[in-house]
């Protein structure tokens, strides 16, 4: 539970906020690469952290993010030419490059233009492109640091596939349903004949633990449905945290689900083994109540089918179902086409999809959630780390510090997913054999 | 004309407020109880005096109306499972029964949940039906009066129908439309050859009062267009106002048209004799700037047919013709569908129906409608005392007082209606003549 | 660049707002007279100003502008009837006249409706039609000043076509768009293989100034692609500006635009020669937001054939192609259905219509543009006289003082249009042979 200026702190994070101030530190990511698919391709509108921006690619491939105004008389550069190296205003044909540079004003003699264009430069980001996404930095270029090392990033294009989505509430929230592994024995479970079940045994005869032709990898969806009630522990690193929850498992096992939080607003999401496709998140305000979930999969040893690739495309697993503009089809306004008759026989919800799941319930908090009303309990130990870290980090800021990851690129070289150990075997030997060094940077470790 | 500060005493009703505190007083209209068809249907949403609840019908059949948070997380219980007595949320699973008494917390372990139960119940209003309405009281359960006793809830189910339409204005308004009999001569009134007629001579040859072959059930169509300046007397009972307004009829006669005010939100309207249905309605603020219109149609001593049913269905008299979400098809969006056509040559408005031309009218006046300039005059005495009677009960809450027909149940058994007498009978015997009893319960009468 | 306060004084024209007062002492253009097509038509809603009407044209022909509440209950009066010579409420039948006159309250005794009569008089404006507009007249009628004496009223009826076009954003920027000419080479321009030319050259091969077999007509688009920097002289008279911009021509010559402002929101457009269809605008202001855009085409000496007629009904040159309410197809919501293909082969825009290409650069200027950060240079002369002319009056209406040509309806009669001449004729000289007396009235002329 927060103070109602907690919660304003947490949430708000436009231009002058404290967790504004916070998020301006680090590379966000900004659009998808495909989103400007060529050199000269049209602009697109932008917006990040409450401010409007246009993005375009210039005539090299250099991806430019400008604020949306010309300089001479505010006319939108959205409706300007994106033509050799810059773009130029669509109302008296002023130019500017990609970054921000006033590079042409034609409605004047050329002397008099000369003396104007050093106060007609226009503000601009410093970009990057990396693993398939465009990424903004609001800091000044000559002290930007290298973009975080996320694995998704590092691999072969063709062992990637990205893609984001819009999520109607505020991004703490989002995110705080990223780092809360408990609700998956609910929001995402089936449904039959009228019980709790795993989403494998929806319309089947239920399969118990003494089922010998129960696949393995069926059986850690049967013991998040069995145990509802999964014991957190939370690992300090030097990028943010990993949150590890233990479900109780057969034979005297436990199942554990390990997700990681990465400075400021990404996760990489559990429920994977090693064989498995690995999944992420990051989520990015547009402004207070709406934010971009950008999402992305990867695997470090082998290319994503093209199966595999068509089914995220169209909205499996933490990919949303999603129209041209990347606003998911079942959303807010139509209430998720919520079928009460698929919610009484056959899923939890009666949502369609798991990432629709999780953005439903993220928007009924409402478009701030008021964290000021809570009975917080164990499972929610992993949102209440985050929200230490977000204030840390903000009252660090405020002090002049850098924050937690923000200048340590290699801090996000980290891999989360699951295990299942022995019940007597600690966290931090779990994690040691299935993450080895990619756990997470000790934190008091140097940045080479 | 009121001032600024009584207009919004008069239309304000949400939390705090002096009117709203009247009405926290009374049983109010809050669903159709066929909105819940039946046990664990889906929960639905309900807004109520500009408070949000869900309210849902348990397995027993008992409908609960609660606030729409879980205290866990915030999370909304509309997105909830109704099953087996409660509604549980899709975000961790705990569940709430009908009262609001929290039942099962999972995510935790079973004696924590214990420990949490009490302090995670969440508001609930205590809820009644009667003459399939569900009908909410927000005062404490163990402190609520008896259901007002409405004939229209009396009499046997086959005797009534009932609906609600979506009024997209103060309630005040809308109400103080319906406490004004005198509007009926022109805001509802026919066209023929470009002058003001009763609805039934409509595109007919003209009649007169010398008409012999005239119904006499069309007679009064035509006094209702022959004497546009009715005279109103009003009467004080235990429950709200009776207003009687004369018009000149034949042959030294004055045609009757009384009205019930029952405090602090329903009218009887006037228009029928003893062998028709008679109709009323209940106005419940949304918020305030929209409010249902519940709509009752009964007979005493007959079933309703299933012809008059249909129509009523189709939206005949005070039921509009709504969509499935009761909201007018002609509505402040369209204009009512107005046809100037229409308007030209049979209807003196242009908008069919007698329920859209009073919805339009009253919309017409604001969102709000500003009482502090008006011109009013005689006909509109019943609005008048409608006032005096919500700003008495307002001051007496503020005192302490238990409002005007609040704990008096029986004080609501009255009836309203027409009668055509003498020129020089006094109203008070009209209305014994007329309605016995049931004009009125006196006024210093104790509730037995 | 303007100060936040003078840009606020520039923009709001609401009761009470300095450029408010400006405004209330002109006459305004309300509707197209054919918006009220015959006596007892339906009346229709208005706004101008920031205020509400309703408009209706009564059975003797005569235009009433009226506040819409009637005084009774606040009724909305477009829901009444118009007939015989008033518009009658349709709550109660009170009925008024053009002039806002109550002539009936038919609800009371006769005698008590004479004696409230008086006091039932309704707010209505001062109404004329010239030119197939309505125009109404803010201050008291009997201090009314003539209506402008514009050309386009003037001519006969076949020599005109009028028109009017909604715009998403404040008056003032749209209007300071009609007064620059030098976006012209711009905003306006085509595209052939990459390079900007005139829309005669687009998908035809190039053709230069050496070209012998280039028509005349077609060299002047040319220059306007040729010389991006017009030169700009402004001369006052007595209702406005006349804004002379020069571009470099063929052989030593100059080619000048010469465009109309007159106070205090009209302007004569350039582009015209003697032998073609004149054009001009009025911005009025709907509310600080938006305007609506009237047009005019007229030919002194000549009809406008079906031919052009049509073709600018269906949305040419300032004439956009709106619907049946008057608002353009392409319009802000739909980013003008900007075509990216086109406008990398055959516009520089996009946007196909020169007043859509126009609606979109105001429109993309903000709702209201921000005028303290700008970056004003040589060809933004005509927008800077405007505005200190617009602060001027505000300032003497301030004082007490007519403000510039309010009262000096010959001062309207003025042209505007092109000319070619050689580059060192005086530009008075230039506007003399080019239109006479008709250039604008010495601003000492007194009003015969």
């Amino acid at each position: 539970m927060l103070t109602a200026e907690q919660n304003e702190t947490l949430t708000r994070t436009g231009p002058g906020t404290p967790m504004g101030d916070v998020f301006r530190r680090y590379w966000m990511p900004a659009l998808l690469s495909r989103e400007l698919p060529g050199p000269d391709c049209p602009p697109v509108r932008l917006k990040i952290l409450g401010e409007d921006f246009i993005a375009f690619r210039d005539s090299t491939g250099r991806v430019g993010i400008v604020e949306p105004r010309c300089p001479h008389r505010g006319a939108n550069l959205f409706f300007g030419r994106n033509e050799a190296c810059g773009l130029r205003c669509a109302y008296h044909g002023w130019k500017f490059d990609a970054e921000g540079r006033c590079v042409d004003i034609p409605n004047v003699t050329p002397d008099v233009a000369e003396r104007m264009k050093p106060r007609a430069a226009i503000r601009a980001l410093h970009t990057a492109e990396a693993g398939d996404i465009v990424w903004a930095y609001f800091g000044q270029p000559d002290d930007a640091p290298a973009v975080p090392d996320f694995e998704f990033a590092a691999v072969p294009a063709e062992h990637r596939f990205v893609g984001k989505k819009r999520q109607q509430c505020n991004w703490a929230q989002a995110c705080e349903g990223g780092l809360d592994t408990a609700h998956f024995s609910y929001l995402h479970a089936g449904i039959n004949e009228g019980r709790k079940v795993g989403l494998h045994q929806v319309g089947r005869v239920p399969s118990g633990s003494g089922d010998t032709r129960e696949p393995p990898r069926l059986a850690r969806l049967r013991w998040l449905i069995e145990d509802g009630a999964p014991r957190f522990t939370v690992l300090d690193h030097a990028a943010g945290l990993l949150l590890c929850a233990a479900r109780t498992a057969d034979d005297d096992h436990l199942y554990w689900r390990m997700t990681q939080f990465l400075m400021p607003n990404h996760s990489l999401t559990p429920g994977n083994f090693s064989e498995d496709t690995a999944l992420a998140n990051t989520w990015v305000p547009i402004d207070d109540t709406s934010c971009w979930i950008f999402c992305y999969a990867w695997h470090p040893d082998r290319p994503i089918g093209d199966r595999e690739r068509e089914r995220l495309s169209r909205g499996a697993g933490i990919f949303a179902e999603v129209d041209d503009d990347y606003v998911p089809i079942r959303r807010r306004e139509n209430d998720y086409l919520l079928d009460r008759e698929l919610q009484r026989n056959a899923s939890f919800t009666g949502i369609a999809g798991i990432s629709e799941q999780d953005q439903a319930i993220a928007d009924s908090q409402g478009l701030i959630a008021d964290r000021t009303r809570e009975l917080l309990c164990q499972t929610d130990l992993g949102v209440v780390r985050f929200r230490d870290l977000m204030f840390e980090a903000a009252q660090g800021v405020r002090e002049g510090e850098t924050p937690l990851g923000a200048r340590n690129a290699r801090a996000y070289r980290v891999r989360s997913g699951d295990a299942v150990a022995p019940h007597d075997l600690a966290v931090e030997e779990v994690v040691r054999e299935r993450f080895g060094e990619r756990w997470g940077v000790r934190l008091n470790a140097q940045d080479p």
